[in-house]
């Protein structure tokens, strides 16, 4: 069967009720970009294109739950906690029917999800918000989280999180600088992220460069 | 019928797919207070209780167009800009069926809002946050809300538009200390907002207050 005539059978059975979908962004910082991950769809439509990881709500299933069970059965991946993002209700947005998809984000250490399943793989997040090839309306999914994080990163303390309880001002500022997607001045950044951190009485040695003082979050 | 033959005769029409609606919660300052723009509900469930003003999510509507007909349908009113809030999909949310609420949120003017239809009315929004008779879970996604705004106007600008554009410092603080449900120390609140506001010539006179210099929005 291909995708038109799949397509026509999938039509004969639509209710004029949408079905809704939890699809999720999950982002991460890996070799030095921002990061997300794709599986490659096994079925119709959009068969083989890249798309985010995603489920039908079951119907006794809450929306979070229906996250959790994405991120399981499409990643083999658990344990993380997802932000709800936005709902996505543009009538045409899936060619089978009328599907609103909730969108949920995560911004993780890498560590924490190195190992997903075969079917999933990280790509670069900006190179996949900008790709025409996505399933769905994945790409402007992942740009909506993008700038949301992007956002967050100013006020809130999201950025902590990818760099350990303990670090050093070069290591914060480069998690900044990949989510923000341009460098930034040193003076400027210290300043504004002075109240959040705190001294430590070690120093990082090693490497080419001078020992960094280590720092951590602000209790 | 009351309302458990209502919900007896409604079941049986359901479809193992949700519904979809999309819920306002519609928040202005009104004699010094936040308030809630709500509807009494005219049919069951929760009937002759409060609600958001809501509507069910037309088959062809995206859940924009759906928000703007819910403040038209149930409100009387127009043209007034909502931001999407938060997906709200328990399952026993509605008595009735699985319903999924995409619920929407807007901060405006008294002056723009005071005239809803005679089955809409204002209600002090803390009250009802707190409240634990209103329909569905509107308590909460009221509560939600809040706490949202809240959030906002430490890092947004949303305060400014309850001011107009010349405004003087107490003005402007009255409306945070509204929004954040706290008085703030003027030295404080002063030294927080300084690099968003430029002072103008004028002055405001009149009360029995001395004179305030008035001040406008860094452009």
């Amino acid at each position: 069967m291909n995708e038109s005539e799949f397509l026509q059978s999938y039509r004969k059975d639509a209710y004029d009720r949408p079905s809704v979908t939890v699809d999720l962004v999950l982002l991460t910082i890996r070799d030095g970009s921002l990061q997300v991950l794709l599986t490659r769809r096994q079925e119709h439509p959009f068969q083989g294109r890249l798309a985010l990881p995603g489920v039908f709500v079951g119907t006794e299933e809450t929306l979070d739950a229906a996250a959790e069970r994405a991120l399981s059965q499409k990643t083999g991946l658990s344990g993380i906690y997802f932000e709800q993002l936005y709902t996505w209700g543009a009538p045409d947005r899936d060619p089978r029917m009328r599907v609103i998809s909730v969108s949920y984000c995560a911004l993780v250490p890498w560590e924490s999800i190195a190992h997903p399943n075969r079917e999933s793989e990280f790509f670069p997040a900006q190179d996949m918000a900008e790709a025409s090839d996505l399933a769905f309306d994945h790409a402007q999914i992942i740009r909506y989280a993008l700038e949301r994080i992007r956002n967050k990163v100013s006020y809130t303390d999201i950025a902590f999180s990818l760099v350990g309880e303990e670090f050093t001002l070069p290591e914060l500022q480069k998690v900044y600088e990949i989510i923000l997607g341009t460098p930034l001045y040193k003076a400027n950044f210290r300043k504004k992220i002075a109240e959040q951190i705190e001294e430590t009485d070690k120093m990082a040695t090693g490497g080419k460069h001078r020992p960094s003082r280590i720092y951590r979050k602000k209790g």
